[in-house]
């Protein structure tokens, strides 16, 4: 709870909660493992739906990258991650795999479960602050992810609109720079260390979600920085926020 | 209702579903109408708050064409707002208005009350199509709109995104290319002809909506070309959109 009684110092000003969303505000483990494991069934793979799904999402970062530091063109998520499961496809010898599951893959992105905290919390949250996305994701992908979880954003905003991925500072100052705030009246809320750092880089304010399953593994690491809430999930999130 | 044959022919292709905001969504007039009265009461004006509204709604277009035509630089709607508000205080000789009374009129445009149709409308809308705003409006603005009409919109965008106003073709062409769908995918909602000739003139399908009582007249002018679809309101053109 580091960081807590800043934070209630200006309390009244906050206005804005930007939320990362792929393993704070849905589970992708779990959404890419079920349709994997569909897919394998009908091709007869033997590989292990959670491992190609932990695989595919650890070769996302250095994807991003290129296209942050200018080394690759500018693509959305989508674009990525069909170059990155070929990848995976090498990897685990599933060249049995057709374009059209390939498609179903990148596609399952689209569609994965909100925690089963998410929504509601959300709406809890939603009468005292604005509520916007801000993920790498596309902005089509979240879109589709918006809808298909029936999650009460009042706005979608994706690195997409700055053509470059996190962190980027551009990134975090679209938060401030379209909703017409100052950047110490948002409050970036994510499951990930680095994403909370470079957004308090911005002078954004810092609330961390633990999320122990989204590796399946059980266990969360803190951010080693004081962040202004620390969060079981979104429920806590909004008591905390006074919600 | 004409041209609904051709809508229905590739119905099952549509996708999203864009909207106009204000006039369409929002009755602008009531709500201009409704601030204006009472920081007239308080400054003991005599002006009539229709034609306020009306004569600062007029104003509108013509500022936005000279930031579209590159005569002056990018500016979002609440600074328009605020430059045209001098003139209409010159036209009603309103000088004994305030600064502050200024902020709360351009203000006023962020907190518009929805027709009564809007919010259950695109309820009804909302599980068979993406619904997005398009619209003239900032983002802050919008997103504020949004949120207090509690309008169920999965997606908020803004002619900001291109720093342009309708009828710039990029304005329209945002939401096929943020969206991930074709064109044709996309059906323009609007209460005005112009936006929906524009629109249609980059390929979208369009939705005329009937809103007599925008300026108070009880009038309403159809568009003078084919549109898809020709509803009296938003129910109505749900019902028409199968929802």
């Amino acid at each position: 709870m580091s960081g807590v009684s800043t934070y209630g110092q200006s309390k009244s000003d906050l206005r804005v909660l930007a939320f990362d969303v792929f393993g704070t505000v849905v589970d992708w483990r779990s959404g890419v493992m079920r349709e994997f494991a569909a897919i394998a069934r009908e091709r007869r793979l033997t590989v292990d739906p959670g491992a190609v799904a932990d695989d595919w999402r650890r070769r996302y970062r250095p994807a991003m990258d290129e296209v942050r530091e200018g080394r690759r063109p500018w693509a959305v998520m989508d674009e990525l991650h069909r170059g990155t499961f070929r990848e995976v496809i090498r990897k685990f010898s599933m060249e049995a795999l057709t374009e059209s599951d390939i498609d179903r893959l990148v596609l399952a992105w689209h569609h994965l479960p909100p925690w089963s905290d998410a929504s509601a919390g959300l709406s809890e949250m939603r009468d005292l602050y604005i509520l916007t996305t801000l993920s790498n994701g596309g902005m089509a992908l979240l879109v589709d992810l918006v809808h298909g979880g029936y999650l009460p954003f009042d706005c979608v905003l994706s690195t997409e609109l700055v053509r470059s991925y996190k962190p980027d500072p551009r990134v975090y100052q679209l938060v401030p720079s379209l909703l017409g705030v100052r950047a110490e009246q948002v409050m970036m809320v994510a499951a990930h260390a680095d994403d909370l750092a470079a957004a308090r880089g911005q002078g954004l304010r810092t609330a961390f979600v633990r999320r122990p399953q989204e590796w399946g593994t059980g266990r969360v690491k803190d951010p080693d920085f004081p962040v202004d809430i620390n969060a079981n999930d979104f429920h806590d999130l909004a008591a905390q926020l006074g919600a």
